[in-house]
């Protein structure tokens, strides 16, 4: 039962699903897949591919993750981040439009299944840690740049792709000449009524009256009024004939995966794409999840997310579709819906199957410019220049992490920007532990409490220093403490025992160790005795498997406090 | 004077140097070049060189190193390591022996010069941190491997280079028709005799009634005697007529420089080699300068030494040699010839100047397999397999990055061997600091000391509960202190207040600070006010520069014992 509960995580709310709670979910659901479709929609266009992919990849990934995802509210289906990374990754390869792009999209989403189930089975999920909160910060306010800015063409009507602004930029003016006056008009019509509708809709839906939950529901609906709303225009003043791009005829069956255009040397030149797509992908995903979570007092196990998102991509694969991951606004969606359990993936993901078997002909109108001003709108939000300037109050450092992400994406690419994203803070965060703070410390008056002699008035004994150091001690910072400890001893002959204080370091390596040595030997020809307070308990495991305690001139006293009134009750 | 002194660190000592300090550090200085011609020329040969050059590389390096140094104890010249490094690196571009070999070996002695100075401008000297002690130590024992297979050549008589293990025995294989017996009889002799002196001759001395520092001096002179009866071994037997390679005549005069034979895409492919040959001949050089400075109470300063040895690199350059460092071997030659200062370094670079404009014609017959048993007895001292089991009984991952770096320099090539193990290194660090020790602590009875309740008997209170977490809270770990307080809240629905104490956080980044963010306000929600203990000094600098102590519920305590006191009074 534990097994079957650990590699299924569905069955722990499934066997305690009631009657009520489907109608609940029922309910949530339908509301749901009516607000998803477009969203959906517009991330497949948005990944460089028809808009009704969306649809697709919003059905077996949904099912595939309610049954194995450890979040009971995460909806996971196309989103933003994942669906622009997909469109960096693959227009290298291929023109969009052409069967190899999607094909290359389809192979995108397997191979990156792939890496998130092994990263799951190697328990590797702690490597996503390497992106810091900064990088993560200006990649994804690049990012939104690059998207809104690459959704400009369907709101003109011209073409041009690009991996950065630079490329965009260059690109669409290439095809000004196609330029559409009609788009370009119901686009801005578009664009402010889904600003409007943002504003004003729900506060009005308030003052006629309507309940707080009707009033935030309608709210969100915004985008699927001006769907609508557009998509009748289009209808009724054939704004078609004038050059507004469709959806149009939307092909159903099973798609045939064909993966015969893709060359070896392709799938190998998609793999560091594919391994940062999944990283990234799982990253947001897993810190909606975990915001949800905390709210519900649930838990995530990110291994077990890592296995759910990796089928996930694999089932969308599958369907024909491109990567997916756990969205945020997704989420919202379904929980203002009233989604109560995962159940809701599931009969979203069933609706949306109908939708597409029996209702694609209402979308033939629908005009792709709408879905790319919905996009714009929705994802210029997630620009945020007040996170740079409060970290860059907090740390410079950080923010030129943050800064060097941002202006690397923006004008070189994504995957660049990532990278020189975490190497920086790789850097630093060694520059950082590789400076650590030493302190003399001393008594806090009428405490046991010992702190820096220089920041607090204490007492101190003149034969007796204690050091100490705030930090790790391993290969980067080793010889550190050694010149520290040595430059002390010769500055202050007349020292008789020095401490060595050890409440703030957590690890102990090989090459410290070396370095301890080194200090308790010196020291010993000094004829100063060294002790060691505060050590840890799996510092002390550790060093217990060395023999650097077996050779001490001093001692280890468990408390700082015991060391200073035993050496000074011996030498008095 | 103090500017003065700073960037001419010999200054310190000159002022003071007396007539009697040149008395001694002559004496000591014409001993140890004698004891030093073998050795460098032997170094020469390591690297793929003409022997002779050698020399030259002990005489301007010596002298630039002994002037802007910080070490007074420290011989510069040619090294084991950075020979062999040498060879290694040159080798992939052009054939020893050849005009160009030589060209590219000058330019990788004065690129890795201006690295060196580069790096001490730029105070870059923590990076060197970056090498490991297991890493320095796999790295090592290969090399030193490497260095004696790659010398059997010369006792056998054959050709046959290789940047690896595999490649060296493949290409002497090949050559295995070149062997000459005489060479092999005189190798086996050599060694012996280098072996036999090397265990008994310092004994015997003092058998024979000398005095300690005479039996050790003569102890250390061993190869000199084997060398000069070897010399005369071949002149008496002409074994050069028998095929046995001699160093022969020595070509004197100002070396011509010329670098036009070197393509650019050469120069560019040298690079990383360069940095190489930098980073791990500093990393030497300054350990072995600190062991010697400890003796003596002297400081080292690295950014200096940088300096120094990256201007010794360039007059290397400058004098047509090789890349040079600082040496153990060359280190204790000096100081038990009894030298005392740095002038030692000058008055051993003149009198080798002396030997080479004046002696060279006693090498003729020095026979190069001599050197390369003298090379292959010392170095093979140098594989440390005690070092191994020492860290595998420590650490099982750095016992493994050991490992790794050992084999792949072995098998594959120096460059690849240590960026492995540079690789690993960081990555079982990060993997630790990415797990952090999380313990919930409890006053040991009778102390203000508060301790992990699982390894001690301590006394808690069932309102409020303790953590700490023994790590710097950076993006690496941030989430998981987020879902280990969580977790012990949503365990104890009766704990009111949650005190994080911070005696083991040396470090808070902003992705660490989003996430006490989110605790903070999820215990707010939960109705547990949070607290925290023992924040030191430079990490309250930092919480000050943010937000998140203006909107905490509970207080920040200087002492963990005074957080519970209060809070425990305050209950009552």
């Amino acid at each position: 039962m534990k097994t079957l509960d650990r590699y299924l995580p569905a069955m722990t709310w499934l066997r305690s699903y009631s009657k009520a709670d489907l109608a609940n979910d029922g309910m949530a659901s339908l509301i749901a897949t009516i607000l998803l479709i477009p969203q959906s929609m517009g991330y497949a266009m948005l990944a460089g591919l028809p808009a009704y992919l969306g649809l697709y990849a919003s059905i077996l990934p949904s099912i595939v993750y309610s049954l194995l995802g450890t979040s009971r509210s995460l909806a996971v289906g196309p989103v933003a981040l994942s669906s622009m990374m997909t469109a960096a990754i693959v227009l290298p390869f291929a023109l969009p439009g052409s069967e190899e792009y999607l094909a290359i999209a389809i192979l995108l989403s397997l191979i990156s299944g792939v890496f998130l189930i092994l990263m799951s089975l190697l328990k590797m999920g702690f490597l996503t840690n390497l992106l810091s909160h900064p990088v993560i910060s200006g990649f994804i306010s690049a990012s939104a740049i690059l998207v809104a800015v690459g959704q400009l063409k369907h709101l003109l009507g011209v073409q041009g792709h690009g991996n950065n602004l630079i490329e965009l930029i260059q690109n669409m003016s290439k095809h000004l000449d196609e330029f559409n006056l009609a788009t370009l008009l119901l686009s801005l019509v578009v664009i402010s009524l889904l600003l409007l509708s943002k504003r004003y809709l729900a506060s009005f839906c308030r003052t006629i009256g309507c309940s707080e939950k009707v009033a935030s529901l309608l709210g969100r609906a915004g985008p699927v009024f001006v769907v609508i709303l557009a998509t009748l225009a289009v209808y009724f003043f054939s704004l078609d004939q004038q050059g507004v791009r469709i959806v149009g005829h939307i092909q159903l069956g099973w798609p045939s995966i064909d993966f015969s255009p893709i060359s070896l040397d392709t799938l190998i030149a998609l793999l560091p794409g594919a391994f940062l797509i999944s990283v990234v992908g799982f990253v947001g995903s897993v810190s909606v999840a975990q915001s949800f979570a905390a709210k519900r007092r649930e838990d995530i196990h990110p291994n077990q997310e890592l296995f759910g998102l990796g089928a996930a991509n694999i089932a969308s694969a599958l369907s024909g579709a491109f990567p997916v991951t756990g969205g945020f606004s997704r989420t919202v969606v379904n929980t203002s819906a009233g989604a109560k359990s995962p159940m809701t993936g599931i009969l979203t993901a069933v609706f949306m199957l109908v939708v597409l078997l029996f209702m694609t002909p209402l979308f033939y109108y629908l005009p792709n410019a709408v879905l790319a001003a919905s996009i714009i709108v929705a994802i210029l939000q997630l620009v945020d220049i007040k996170d740079f300037v409060r970290i860059y109050r907090f740390s410079k450092q950080e923010a030129l992490a943050l800064g060097a992400t941002f202006w690397i994406v923006l004008l070189v690419g994504m995957e660049a920007g990532i990278l020189v994203g975490i190497g920086l803070s790789l850097l630093f965060f060694l520059w950082h532990t590789s400076h650590p703070h030493i302190a003399i410390v001393g008594r806090v008056p009428g405490t046991q409490h010992y702190r820096n002699v220089k920041r607090y008035q204490v007492e101190t004994q003149p034969d007796i220093i204690t050091i100490r150091i705030d930090e790790n001690l391993f290969f980067a910072n080793a010889r550190v403490l050694e010149d520290y400890v040595l430059g002390v001893v010769a500055q202050q002959p007349n020292i008789k025992h020095l401490i060595i204080m050890c409440n703030a370091v957590n690890m102990i390596d090989a090459s410290a160790l070396d370095s301890l040595d080194t200090i308790a030997h010196r020291l010993q020809s000094a004829g100063v005795t060294l002790h060691f307070s505060e050590i840890k308990g799996p510092v002390m495991d550790k060093l217990k498997q060395s023999n650097l305690l077996d050779t001490l001139s001093g001692q280890v006293f468990l408390t700082q406090h015991q060391a200073i009134e035993k050496l000074s009750a011996r030498n008095a």
